[in-house]
């Protein structure tokens, strides 16, 4: 799975860290994308990745790299260094990566840093710490290249040419004389127009923006829908505080389809390799709580039953075909809800006809495989009366289960919790104990008729 | 969750079509972005949507809505325009994304616009429907911009005004005379760069490319590491064939999120609102097949145990906390390691090591959730053996699924299958009858001893 190319440079890193030519080592990194040396990191061995990081020459390269890492693999990393290169380090990096990473680290290191890096950039990362992780001003650079709407294409480029500090320019932001924010121009505007005419006159008035509260995945998907290569933010009076790029957008969709599927799963924030046995547990702990309260719910229903399985016992076989495959209908309903809200192609509003739809699915799947299980329960255990209430059952559950596993999602949406969260603990465990309960209501009722 | 913009906009849009007056449902349109026009015409009736696109005056920005609009949904709309009309739209439309919907469409409409685009562009077109659609090649568009390196800046920039056909141009690819990639420049290096330098002395010649049948996921994870906003296609010599764009990214970024969700949720390629409700059943019957096995598997498991079953009743009560309790363990598993392989943050090379942490996670979980149904089923049922069994039946079913969900994507991973398939008929299933066996089993043994 490693791509050959970062195979080779590890191997290469490891044989000369065993030679102990640090000379080469260095070399060989300055020539190194601060991407591949990322990844390299995270691929060596504990001391290895301190001395390879220690070897990073160049700041500023230096700096690209930590904007690259996993901010939880960096404070050991950081830690190594001295003050005077911690500062050098953060002076070099985009604020909201700086923002970032200060706000995980021990208060001990972070606290170092803050002190140590120059005034201006620091009251700039101060900023940036107070908007939520999860909004638009979490995940902004300030750095936004801006020009007034009056001056000419040739004084904007001029200005591009000082703006070394802007790292990411794809678009010029134009304002009023009040700084409001009025329009967009792209780069090839500037390259395709006679330089004496003014960005206000080449400007598209129509720009997409958001507020620094706006929720991250609201943001990308204004990029999505619209194509951008970045989004400005906005306060109130569409003053320009900040700019989300392209780059950072793509991070957010990773984490959200990450954040989904562990839900889904019922794995909470649980991450095997990054984080301890111990922490492990306890993020998945809780997700098992409520599967354990609904089975104990079904053990009291079919307790309950007790008279009629002590008669045929022959059912309690069909108790896991009955609830496992509606759960699985009802798995099924709940991802395509899941999915279909994250792209906005379901709307709550919708419900009813949503609902009608897979109510259909649910009783089709479910008279196909009730009749299939008549069939062969019927075969193979040559039981009649028992094949008739599990194929009965089956049907009469995966209707069931497809409305459950269609509505919860939506309600959990409408309620304005992630949708995700609902398969795991709350479709499945309540399957369970509605599969039980209709299975077993059939089989007295079918027992008691014959 | 309609933006308050796009609910004016579609009820606006009801009203003026109510009202019979066109002219303004024109004017409006030719005002609205192509990707809310898109929206727009998947929220309003089938009668409508014809009515409305048919209203969009200008070929480009009907072409740019059909660009934005779900593939699907374009049959019908293009159906109702001349042949004259429709080799506009394609004409306007890049060729990337005319290839896609051609690829789609009834044969009968795309051979009529084959015949009626221009020869040149449809030759294009027909290049790019040669390549598989999860390949580079099948989403790049081959409208590049390209420089020979020993272009000056200024003619690079002249020849960007004439290059209008090429609408995403944010890199000049640079080409040598035997027209191989040999560097890039970006357009922020064009605008701050003296017009009399050439492109090779400002290029970067490390860049970073795919070939046409790269697999599009694996592009995307280049874009995104290396934070890229276009990366080139090349052919074996190293000639340029294609671009892909960051945005087509994004869209590959979201289609394999909600393919790894619906398929790790069993439901293979279900939309309940895009396709019949026939189709759905089609799509989801096969995924429940192997549940259906499973479950009848465990049926001959737990008939084959009756003896011991019917001894003790209360057995079949804790059937369903059983096997629910560890499928979920080994659901939460599975699901940390299909986000995991596809973040790439787990490697298949390092097996031992994972399974050995999941190994100590499932043991944990087994432990203290063994301990905690011991102590509840021995009060709530008073039953002491049962309780044994049952706590003791939980603990090592934990260990053992968190062994399976782990195990079992990184199988697939291996095998070159998407390890998102694994959850949905495999691992729960599986875990459905070892876990009944391990159940049953210690019960024989239980109560033989005692």
């Amino acid at each position: 799975m490693i791509p050959p190319k970062l195979q080779i440079l590890i191997d290469t890193i490891h044989t000369l860290l065993k030679r102990g030519v640090e000379r080469n080592v260095k070399n060989l990194l300055s020539q190194t994308h601060p991407a591949d040396i990322a990844f390299l990191l995270q691929h060596l061995e504990e001391g290895e990745q301190e001395k390879v990081f220690q070897l990073i020459e160049d700041p500023t390269h230096q700096a690209e790299v930590c904007s690259e890492i996993e901010i939880k693999d960096l404070a050991p990393l950081l830690d190594t260094l001295d003050t005077v290169r911690l500062r050098e380090i953060f002076h070099h990096m985009p604020s909201d990566d700086a923002a970032d990473i200060l706000a995980v680290l021990p208060e001990e290191i972070s606290g170092r840093i803050l002190t140590a890096m120059k005034e201006a950039a620091s009251k700039e990362v101060e900023a940036l710490l107070q908007y939520g992780e999860e909004t638009a001003g979490g995940i902004m650079t300030p750095k936004v290249f801006i020009a007034e709407e009056t001056k000419t294409v040739r004084e904007v480029i001029e200005a591009l040419h000082r703006a070394e500090a802007i790292e990411m320019v794809y678009y010029v932001y134009v304002v009023d004389r009040e700084n409001h924010l009025i329009g967009v121009a792209s780069l090839r505007n500037l390259l395709t127009t006679k330089p004496y005419h003014t960005v206000g006159e080449i400007m598209t008035t129509d720009v997409i923006s958001v507020s620094a509260d706006t929720d991250q995945e609201e943001a990308a998907r204004l990029v999505a829908r619209y194509n951008l290569l970045a989004i400005p933010v906005v306060d109130k009076e569409r003053h320009i505080v900040g700019q989300i790029t392209v780059d950072d957008i793509i991070d957010v969709l990773h984490e959200e389809a990450t954040e989904d599927i562990l839900r889904m799963g019922g794995a909470g924030e649980a991450d095997v390799l990054e984080k301890s046995s111990f922490s492990n547990v306890r993020a998945r702990f809780p997700w098992l709580l409520a599967s354990m309260i609904g089975g104990l719910i079904a053990a009291q229903v079919i307790n309950s039953f007790s008279a009629t399985l002590s008669k045929v016992a022959l059912l309690a076989a069909f108790i896991p075909i009955v609830i496992g495959m509606s759960g699985n209908v009802g798995t099924q309903s709940a991802a395509i809800m899941i999915r279909g809200l994250a792209t906005g192609k379901v709307r709550t509003a919708e419900i009813g006809h949503i609902l009608f739809k897979e109510g259909c699915v649910g009783a089709l799947l479910g008279i196909l495989y009730g009749v299939i299980l008549l069939a062969v329960i019927r075969v193979q255990f040559s039981a009649a009366t028992i094949a008739m209430i599990v194929g009965f059952s089956i049907a009469v559950n995966m209707l069931f289960s497809a409305f459950v596993g269609t509505f919860v999602p939506l309600v959990f949406a409408r309620l304005g919790f992630d949708p995700a969260l609902s398969t795991g603990p709350f479709v499945t465990t309540s399957l369970d104990i509605c599969g039980t309960v209709i299975y077993f209501s059939l089989a007295s009722l079918f027992l008691h008729l014959t």
